[in-house]
């Protein structure tokens, strides 16, 4: 599972949810169905129970983890930490993620720098106050204005009162607004990761399956004045264990959904933003593979881009297998006509219009996207150069720099622009084949069939290939010492700057400027009547739903079970035994060594009960964010931790099927034994033990 | 899987086959695709190969077998020997199935009553010699006489020759006529056999699936003159085992395919009868475990029928699964165009109008289904009623004694009759409620909507319980006594009889001969024209293509090899670890314990090398029939043991599709440790390994 799902760049606000079913949902903490969990379960949890494991739980970037010791012991996924043991690895000239890390005594764990965790420490629904902050006769924009000043008046509140860190959460659309109030932890160090193979065991190929054998757990310690830090709460490790049919609970952070997107929108996802996508992911792997084929460093250097892109593309398949799902679209038409009918029904309600303006920029949408494809920047790179990325941001910088706050592009702005200096120089591996392949790739895509003017000058009558061998050759940005002596000599070092890469990304600069302004005003329209809908919405359904995700504090429930699939009933639990015979079962070489474990493991095996349990799968509803969250039973306490879900859960991003869709988890009861037989980490199995 | 499919009534001749591709292939030993195999594997068996292997292969009834040592050993599955197995217990009051068999001496081998394995010592294609016994100026009816008699001369012929039992085979929907000529074995004995729930461990669930962990092999040995047989030929057991990627052969009697029926007769399959078919059967379903929910007894008496009805369920869903690819249908649809192209050109063939034909005949067919299906005996049950079935059996006989052969029903002709009246008497388990409740289920199913004249009859104002009760509670039936002495009084004796079961009986004997007779009308017209098809399709393709399957002795090949479901890579192997997770990771509790293993198997679990290969998957092309078939290497050593396809192979009853259809076979490393190492049983392991 991904940290964090970067799915379809629909703008912010969509519409309402559907009515409740099975244990469907991510809850907020003030608003858990309370009266459905007693019925189905005879339990909900009290006021303390809430607190107790919101006070435990860490928001971990993109996400999820938890207190597990009175000395700041941190749980998360390995997958999530996983950033945080390669840049301890690239800084001490290490593999930890290969070799895997265990500091032995506390003075060997390591800090991980930049690393910052947080809990949440309140939260406040403060919608009726900046509601009353707009007096009677304001224009819609100085409404605006009032609220976003009373948002930044509660912030400052807050923080003098508190010392916390005050965010501003929208639930529903809009329908409601909060701050959440957070303790911030920056001194973070890393205590033991497993190694890579066991902690993704079965690899890409296995990645949002199930029945899965991945130890993905990493541990990490907070300090706070350079001592462990003792949390108030934390989660107590289960001395049980739970078996099939047992209520579980994730306390996470999913990241985020699009359950309230209209039906035309879904259709646009199923039938042309995300089958588009797949098909360039598949071009790129194909042009990745040729790049790793030529020696294994050109394979090393692309592994994890390779993976990144195939991981990508088994899950968005995934989302237009659920999107494709026939009676779940149905239900979806369904749901949407009936609230249609009473937004009909209802005089008050300025959503009549809203489907239909949403289709129109859905189609407008898809006109400018194949316009403006290539103009696009995505994930830092400009048409697969990293490069260019870096150069677009230095002209971008020297020319914002100059105008004033409300004219700029939102990521130049003030509060933003800090982050937008230190990627630029960040230090990174550079590898100047790849970025010439990469980019090279990237024109190929952009030069083919009939080619904008803004590529026709970048290309200046060169093949792709050529064109990106002289830019990346000619290129002395790739030294961070170059990209800071631009950045600090501003406007004027920038405009007299000869770099190839500094001239392509001025040809781009005014083409993307243009691009975004048409597509934010096409989004301005889709969150316009997004947010005319959610209101209809929350108008007829209010809390009875939950809001859609926002990467905040949520919980999940449901029992751990089995599910119908391949024919059969797959089981609730594996166990290490499982982990063994798939290693078996395929041999060390099939698919680049995905089965293969870790020497250690297999010299310790004997040590190790077969029988133990080591990942069960739970009828719970989580989305990409939830990584790393802490699986709790009635008691609160922790039986084990969220990794994946299986195939079956990856339409879930749009709707919810409590038929198939499940929340994988690594057993407790399975990082416990593995520290103790394995790692023979006793200090920290004493201390999990609260001893 | 089951030993055959009783899949689809459908009549005998259909149309031809279509294209080759991949391993695909059920092929005769006279005519394997020599160079398609030297060019994939570099590797044909030669005739000392092909002549080996079918020596030491056996007919087993529905399934497949082979010798395995010098003093006549025979290997098959748990699942083919289950009945003889079966029958064992109930004549010694013993539960062989639960707690498995072993004879630790030759002289506590038991001898299977009935029990016949046949050995193919001969084929002799005789079409040519067929042909030639049709003088010219014949009509229709006597060359059809001429056939018949030059067939009957044939085996004669063979019979005194060789002493052989000659069968005439016909390959290529009639294209081929052969004689295969089989040594009989009558005394066969029970050498050992696991206990049920480690042949058959996952049950229902599991069963037809992979990845699976089934122990399903059962050891019987033939005897001639009280003394071990010792056969020419007999498979050495593997000194190495097989590889993932290694080349395999199976060498077994698939029973049936319907891959040459045409589009319209897979059509009708997938959308009418198929369908229809699964949901009476899970209306029975529930009539059986509402019966068997009343006492632990009940469901005793309940679990094997329920069971098979499971799995009948599955497997035809599966069929319609396939039937619904709309892929696969469009490659049928495009051969069937081809070939009806093919007949177009060719002004002697006279198949021209027959695809049409056989669409008027499947609807039909359809009509005279709605009309008749009560009036139908099924499995020697009628309307659920075994003592019904026996009573029509009775009734018939009774008549059809005193007609000439050729107006006797095929059943009751003279070379049949023997087995009619040995089922007649056969003793067997008989519970009354059991049978109450199965006769009111099929009363019920009958009387619903608008019930033809002969179950008013039947039921005489009574409902359809009332009528059941008293018919069974009235009935003397179940006394083989009784039905012998009905038997033997002749039709006097069945006359005279007021049997409310012969009084039903005599009711249902007219509709049934009606309907009978009109869907022999209709099935006439669809083998008529199937077999011209057949002819066009032989004449354009001959002997490039396979026969469909016949219950004869064919060879598949293909690598062990893992495929892509569940939205990963399936593992080609499995192993004793996977087994032992599996009952871990379910419980004993789950399914009614279909994943809990014998008490044995925990005691002796520690004996055992997880990693053992338990159950492999390869890409070899079978169907139910080819159960108990011995798995080859390119050496003719004996390496594995089929017992089941994978659900993706269900659909191969209709084509093949090689992408993800997998044999699923007991590999033979696991049945030697399991002998030696849980059974302990010295002396078979020694024999096996020829020492």
């Amino acid at each position: 599972m991904r940290t964090r799902l970067p799915l379809l760049a629909l703008a912010a606000a969509l519409a309402a949810g559907s009515a409740l079913r099975a244990d469907e949902g991510m809850w907020t903490f003030d608003n858990l169905p309370v009266a459905k969990m007693k019925a189905a379960y005879g339990f909900a949890p009290d006021q303390a129970w809430l607190d107790h494991v919101r006070l435990s739980a860490i928001h971990f970037g993109g996400g999820s983890g938890s207190f597990i010791s009175a000395d700041g012991l941190v749980l998360t996924n390995h997958h999530v930490g996983r950033s945080s043991v390669q840049l301890l690895s690239d800084r001490l000239k290490k593999d930890f993620i290969k070799d895997g890390f265990l500091a032995t005594s506390r003075d060997q764990e390591l800090k991980v720098p930049g690393l910052e965790l947080r809990t949440l420490v309140s939260m406040e629904n403060v919608t009726d106050r900046v509601a009353k902050a707009v007096k009677p006769g304001l224009s819609e924009a100085e409404a605006q204005k009032a609220r976003r000043e009373e948002l930044a008046r509660i912030q400052k509140e807050v923080r003098e009162k508190t010392g916390l860190s005050p965010d501003v959460v929208r639930l529903y659309q809009g329908g409601e607004t909060w701050i959440y109030a957070y303790k911030r932890h920056t001194d973070v160090r890393l205590v033991m990761a497993p190694e890579m193979q066991v902690a993704f065991f079965g690899g890409d190929p296995d990645n949002f399956t199930y029945p899965r054998h991945n130890l993905d757990f990493t541990l990490f310690r907070v300090y706070e004045d350079g001592k462990p830090y003792h949390p108030a709460h934390h989660l107590t490790w289960t001395s049980t264990g739970v078996k099939a049919g047992d209520l579980t609970f994730v306390v996470g952070h999913p990241g985020s959904t699009e359950r309230l997107a209209t039906f035309a929108q879904m259709l646009h996802a199923g039938e042309f933003s995300l089958p588009r996508r797949i098909k360039a992911m598949e071009r790129q792997r194909e042009s990745l593979l040729a790049y790793g084929s030529l020696s294994p460093e050109n394979r090393r250097q692309v592994n994890s881009l390779i993976f990144g892109l195939e991981n990508s593309i088994k899950a968005s398949t995934g989302y237009v297998s659920g999107l494709r799902d026939r009676s779940a679209m149905d239900r979806i038409r369904k749901d949407e006509e009936e609230l249609k009918a009473k937004v009909a029904a209802d005089p008050g309600s300025d959503a009549k219009g809203s489907w239909s303006a949403i289709e129109k920029a859905l189609e407008a949408q898809k006109a400018l996207f194949e316009e403006s494809q290539f103009a696009n920047a995505r994930s830092g790179a400009m048409l697969g150069s990293t490069l260019l990325g870096q150069a677009l941001t230095l002209v971008r910088l020297a020319d914002e720099a100059g105008l004033p706050a409300e004219k700029r592009l939102d990521e130049y702005k003030d509060a933003n622009l800090d982050a937008v200096k230190r990627r630029l120089l960040n230090e990174r591996p550079f590898f100047p084949a790849l970025e010439t392949a990469q980019f090279a790739f990237g024109l190929k895509e952009a030069a083919a069939g009939a080619p904008p003017a803004y590529i026709k000058a970048i290309l200046d009558g060169r093949t792709p290939e050529a064109a990106a061998k002289a830019a990346v050759e000619g290129s002395k940005l790739a030294d961070p010492a170059v990209r800071k002596a631009l950045l600090e000599g501003g406007r004027k070092a920038v405009e007299a700057s000869t770099d190839p890469m500094i001239r392509m990304a001025r040809i781009l600069d005014a083409p993307n400027r243009e691009f975004r302004k048409r597509m934010e005003a096409i989004n301005a329209v889709i969150a316009e009547h997004g947010a005319r809908i959610a209101k209809a919405r929350f108008k007829a359904y209010g809390k009875t739903v939950y809001p859609d995700a926002t990467l905040t504090l949520r919980l999940a429930y449901g029992p751990v079970a089995g599910y119908p699939a391949n024919g059969t009933l797959i089981q609730p639990f594996t166990t290490f035994g499982g982990m063994f015979d798939r290693a078996a079962g395929w041999g060390p070489e099939a698919e680049h060594g995905a089965w293969a474990l870790p020497k250690r493991w297999m010299e310790k095996r004997a040590a190790l009960d077969m029988d133990t349990p080591f990942v069960f799968a739970h009828a719970v509803d989580i989305i990409g964010g939830n990584s790393g969250s802490p699986v709790v039973d009635r008691k609160g306490e922790l039986v084990g931790l969220i990794f994946d879900g299986n195939i079956e859960s990856l339409p879930g991003h749009f709707f919810y099927d409590g038929r198939a869709n499940r929340g994988i988890s690594v057993d407790a009861r399975a990082i416990l034994a593995a520290l103790d037989k394995v790692y023979e980490a006793k200090e920290i199995v004493k201390e999990i033990r609260g001893k």
